[in-house]
């Protein structure tokens, strides 16, 4: 493979030309624990390093929710957008599929990727403080909206932004009903515990056509047949308001959404302060600090 | 709207030109009765009036299963298919999708096709002698097979196939497990009740693309909203060997499958000896035969 970063340094090489198809083990933990204190209790730590997620029902109200529905809804025609790289629109349409960014587009969805009740609870699972590596929204619209085969996040903020280690997860806040039809998050659990490199190298500008449809960065037939026989499958179904975190290595995706509803989320993702990011380990150049932001200021 | 068949003697016009937006009452029971007599208990006869749909589990053996799925694999990678007009293929690959007429390829699916199991239930509703419509087989491969966006079979048998009434009826038959998550049958419970007109005239020979993704013969976003709100969304979901009775008039999708597992099935449509086929009420020209069969000999 070409390396970008000198191999002894990498403990997740990927996005080798010939092809990596054996699972690696993971050399993290998911909850890094320490001092910092937080919501979370013990049991829900250990389940959550044992399947690599936990979901919090209820987590935004009623109000909030469809105050922050409301938002989506004006972001996703507000005119400064139109021709802006942070929208990102559906491969067979002319839709908004996501926003990048959208802590430094929104007044309130920086308040809200800044509440306490998510922050506390990445940085207890993080050992540290956080920052923010990347928000978004995704609108996933009904009538067709297109899914997201199964990928690990980490295996692309590894090679592509330059993220050392396995110590970042996601949050993704639901703003809609999470149906077992309308294309919910899917999860192998306990698949956060192995690293599966990918086939492929990474071409240039690659975000330019991976956030519509990716086409390096997924894991092989073989390998997601082995995974999805080991863990299972789950389905992520719940009402607005709830919130999933979960390992960035988590192997995730989901399926198209025919029905007439939409699965809108907010996602963002923190970084422990101690896994800023360096060069891409698996691409010529890094990600658009949009997408990848090298702002590594600690949420307040 | 171009008019094919007098229009005095359509009850269900379709694919008019400038678009129909309004639901229209069935004319029709689902359960035609009468003295013919069969598997079905009253209780049962009754939910399908009501739901339009049933599903009976375990209808084949374990070893009737594994010898079907056997015979579909064969049929898969039958070179007398490979540039066969009845063998259809994913839209985004060249896999195959699905294979019409299998009733006339393959002895053991023509004995499942006869097989009293099926053909008794579906005399008993039809309260008639029935004939084979069609039949195929779907694979909706693993790693991605495509889905159907919702339709009623009626409305495309109707307009392009000449089906005059609402007196035929389809099985799905499982031959792999239908998880929640690789894309099983979806139905709108009760939607069978009511006629949705669709948009758009029929393009000629529209079946050579329909099968692969539909252009028209969908209903607009309003209908599909309003109803999935009045009748709910259920998923079929349950164990290979499962077969499945649906009205002809269901509204019925499926999503796509991202997960490892095939959700193959084997395809049955049984038509009422006194429904037989006459011109479209809104294409050109019928559908060739082995989409829909003009041999009305009752199976015996």
């Amino acid at each position: 493979m070409t390396a970008y970063v000198e191999e002894a340094t990498d403990m997740y090489p990927t996005r080798a030309s010939a092809g990596v198809h054996v699972e690696l083990p993971r050399r993290e933990p998911a909850v890094w624990g320490g001092d910092v204190p937080g919501p979370w209790s013990d049991d829900e730590l250990e389940a959550y390093e044992q399947r690599g997620y936990a979901t919090v029902e209820g987590l935004l109200s009623a109000a909030e929710v469809a105050a922050d529905l409301a938002e989506l809804h004006r972001l996703r025609s507000e005119p400064m957008l139109a021709d802006d790289e942070r929208a990102i629109r559906e491969r067979d349409s002319d839709q908004v599929r996501s926003v990048f960014e959208v802590h430094r587009i929104s007044d309130r969805l920086r308040a809200l990727a800044h509440d306490p009740r998510l922050v506390d609870r990445a940085r207890q699972i993080l050992g540290t403080d956080v920052y923010i590596h990347q928000s978004r929204v995704n609108y996933k619209p009904g009538y067709g909206g297109n899914g997201f085969y199964w990928h690990s996040d980490f295996e692309t903020w590894h090679s592509e932004d330059g993220m050392p280690a396995m110590r970042a997860l996601s949050v993704s806040i639901a703003l809609t009903d999470n149906h077992a039809t309308n294309g919910p998050l899917m999860i192998m659990p306990g698949s956060h515990h192995g690293f599966v490199p990918c086939p492929g190298q990474t071409p240039d500008d690659h975000h330019r056509v991976s956030l519509r449809a990716q086409q390096v960065g997924t894991p092989g037939p073989a390998l997601v047949r082995r995974l999805a026989d080991r863990h299972g499958i789950d389905a992520i179904t719940g009402p607005a308001g709830s919130a999933t975190f979960f390992d960035s290595n988590c192997m995730h995706g989901s399926g198209d959404n025919i029905t007439p509803y939409d699965r809108a989320n907010v996602f963002i993702v923190y970084n422990s302060v101690k896994n800023t990011l360096v060069d891409p380990y698996g691409a010529p150049k890094p990600r658009p600090a949009h997408i990848a932001s090298r702002d590594f200021t600690p949420v307040p």
